[in-house]
């Protein structure tokens, strides 16, 4: 950030009064610049046992394969954001049931909300940011060919809870322990849903 | 959004290529600028039967009763963000127990996430942007005195869910009504915990 969006003078970094993080500052017209993190939005589309994945057809990460999620935008809710994500990239009608998982990705600014959403036909095709959609089950799931840690972690945890029986809300944070992202469980982890 | 944060160039409104939204997209470095919603975290410290509120010292809504929140900072997750508001707001310490509610307020771009936190003693005091901490009970809430009707939502919850005896987490949407805001449920308001 080098230009104020609101006058276009220099922006300079400074902390302002009664503030205690630097932030991008313009001195012309005193607007404070403030940086958020962006919410990622996205379901997990089931149908039976099986999940609908998406392959990537853009970077980052093209050719890999996660779930339908995108930035949340302006105007919309979470719930709305997934669903639209759903549609625009695996052209699929869902209902969500539930929410599943917050991971916080401290590291690039992002937090995952992600929603269990039962698939509502098998109509589902490829968007334009798709190469290919796909169903998988447990042991189909392209393991080591996922574009995201938190997906990969999303769906795990969702596996592991059909197997049990009952879902239960995840929230916590990716962390990089050593160059790995390791996801550190939060408070409402081990609460059981229905 | 007048000028380009990254070039300083005038920028204009389009829909950009493979996409269905206007932004605000600069001609002379190619860089569209997205805006998304911000988080607000928060928790509800409590103690016992009591939870404590701020009066809130600035603008806006300066001299009405809150709960400690604000927005979350790049690098933190939701739970640091919360705990981090309520140490500045009210200099209270407090251990999170669990989510509690996400509620997305569209027409402003926000999606508050509060959290359930028990105080670990009662040394709180008012922070910077707080007149006045206080304990109350679900009688001695200033319910018309509370600044945001978020809040409001959210301490009818809790105190709901105390009397029941069991905490449920709620999703939904706050969204304007004939002039009035209005909690709608979303999917996961059934949840029962614990």
């Amino acid at each position: 950030m080098n230009y104020c969006s609101k006058c276009g003078a220099r922006l300079v970094q400074q902390i302002p009064v009664n503030d205690n993080r630097q932030r991008h500052v313009c001195l012309h017209c005193d607007t404070i610049h403030y940086e958020n993190p962006k919410i990622v939005a996205g379901c997990i589309p089931f149908w039976q046992e099986q999940v609908l994945l998406c392959r990537r057809a853009i970077d980052p990460r093209k050719g890999k394969w996660t779930l339908p999620a995108g930035f949340m935008e302006l105007e919309e809710s979470t719930v709305q954001a997934a669903v639209r994500e759903t549609v625009e990239e695996a052209n699929a009608r869902v209902e969500v049931d539930d929410l599943y998982t917050i991971i916080n990705l401290p590291h690039i600014g992002q937090v995952y909300i992600m929603f269990r959403a039962h698939l509502l036909d098998l109509d589902f095709a490829p968007g334009e940011e798709s190469e290919a959609v796909q169903l998988f089950d447990a042991v189909s799931v392209p393991w080591h060919d996922l574009a995201f840690t938190t997906i990969r972690y999303t769906l795990q945890f969702f596996f592991d809870d059909m197997q049990s029986g009952h879902f239960t809300i995840r929230t916590g944070d990716l962390v990089n322990r050593k160059g790995r992202l390791i996801f550190e469980a939060g408070p409402g982890t081990t609460i059981t849903v229905r």
